[in-house]
C-alpha cells in the first residue's frame, strides 16, 4: 500500500464515511460493488472515489468493481480501528455516562480501562462494569496502565489542568467534548473535538433564518 | 441591525464560539472588552472579529471596547437562543437519553415537549419528567402540539421514514444524530448533523498516524 503521507485532509474526512457505507453493504450482504453505484448510494462522483482510493494505494480491479468486504477491512485498517488503545474516561456525569454506555469503542480502536470523575458522590458507581474512580487517583492509574488516549466529558474550566496532566502521562490523543482548545499547545497530540452545544446553536440560527 | 442575507457561512460558525466565550466573561464579571484582548482570548486577529461583528450591523464603540452584555444577548438575539421551540426527541436510548438530560435546551431555544421511542419496553420511563411515549403516537402528537424541531437519536435505516413523517407534519430543523442525511431530499429544512462514529474514527485514525 502507497504511503500515507501527504494525503488530504478531505479524504481523510471522508473515510469514516466509506467505513459506513460499506459496513451497511456487508450487513445487506452485498459482497461486490462497483464505484458507479458506491457513488450513487454517497452521493459522491465515481472518479472521486476511485481517486480517493488509489491514494492509499488503490481497491478493486478495472471492470469487477471492489469486493466489499475487503475494502471495507483494508479502511479499516488505515483507520487504525483494529487497534485497541486503553483509553481513560474522565467525567461520568450524564453525558460521560452515556458516551461510555452508548459507544461500542472495541471497534473504532479504544478500549476503556478506567472511569474518573471529581465528584466523590459518584465514586464506586458502575459504568460499563467499571467502577468510577476518583480523579486524585488518576497519575497512578496512568503510572501503572498506561493509557494512551482520553475522552474529556468535563467542564471548560476543568480541562486544561487534566489535558496538560494526562499529556505529562503519556496520552497522545483525546476525543474532547469539553470546550477547551487542547491543540493550541499540543500539535503533536491528537484531538478530536465535539462541540455540541455549538452544533445546536448552528441548527437554532438556521432555524432563525427560515421561521 | 444589517439584514443578514449574504453573511458567510464560516462566520455564522464562528457565532456560537462568541457567545460562548462571551458567556464566560460575563461569568467571570467582566463587563467590557476590547477585540483585541477578545482576539488574544480566542485566538483571532482583532480585525476578523470587527469584520465579523460588522456582517450584523456592528456593535462597541472605538476606543471603548464591547460591552460584554449587551454583546452576548445581541448574538444570544441573532442566534435565536431566546426561542422556545416546540422540539420533540426521537429515540429514548442511552444516546438520546443523555442528550435529553445533559442539555439545558432552554438555553439554546429549544424545548422538548415529547419523547418518542419504538421500544414497548421504554414506554412509560420518565426521561426529564416526560414520560416516552410509543412512536405509533408521533403523529397525533404532533398534530395537536405542533412542534417545529425535531432531535432524532436513532438507527440510519429508521431515519428516513421518521424524518419524511416529520417534514409532513411541519418540523423545520433538526439536530440529527443518525447517519441518515436528511438534507439530501430537504434543502429548505434546517439540519445539524453529529456524526459521533466518524468523529472518533477520525481521531482513531490521526492516532495512528503518530503512534
Amino acid at each position: 500500500m502507497a504511503t500515507r503521507g501527504g494525503v488530504s485532509p478531505l479524504v481523510i474526512k471522508r473515510l469514516p464515511r466509506y467505513y459506513r457505507f460499506l459496513e451497511n453493504l456487508s450487513k445487506k450482504n452485498i459482497n461486490r460493488i462497483s464505484s458507479g453505484e458506491l457513488a450513487i448510494r454517497m452521493g459522491l462522483t465515481a472518479s472521486q472515489i476511485r481517486q480517493d482510493l488509489n491514494c492509499f494505494g488503490g481497491f478493486g480491479q478495472q471492470g469487477f468493481g471492489y469486493n466489499v468486504e475487503e475494502l471495507k477491512n483494508s479502511i479499516a485498517g488505515i483507520l487504525g480501528l483494529n487497534k485497541s488503545r486503553k483509553t481513560v474516561l474522565v467525567g461520568a456525569g450524564n453525558l460521560g455516562r452515556a458516551i461510555a454506555t452508548h459507544f461500542d469503542f472495541g471497534k473504532f480502536g479504544f478500549k476503556i480501562i478506567g472511569v474518573f470523575d471529581k465528584k466523590e458522590s459518584l465514586a464506586g458507581q458502575i459504568i460499563n462494569d467499571m467502577p468510577v474512580r476518583h480523579t486524585v487517583g488518576l497519575e497512578n492509574f496512568c503510572r501503572d496502565n498506561k493509557p494512551t488516549a482520553a475522552i474529556l466529558c468535563i467542564p471548560e474550566n476543568e480541562a486544561e489542568e487534566i489535558s496538560e496532566l494526562l499529556i505529562n502521562l503519556g496520552i497522545k490523543g483525546f476525543w474532547n467534548f469539553s470546550h477547551y482548545d487542547i491543540a493550541i499547545n499540543h500539535k503533536d497530540i491528537a484531538v478530536e473535538n465535539v462541540h455540541l452545544s455549538d452544533s445546536i446553536m448552528t441548527l437554532s440560527y438556521n432555524l432563525n433564518e427560515i421561521e
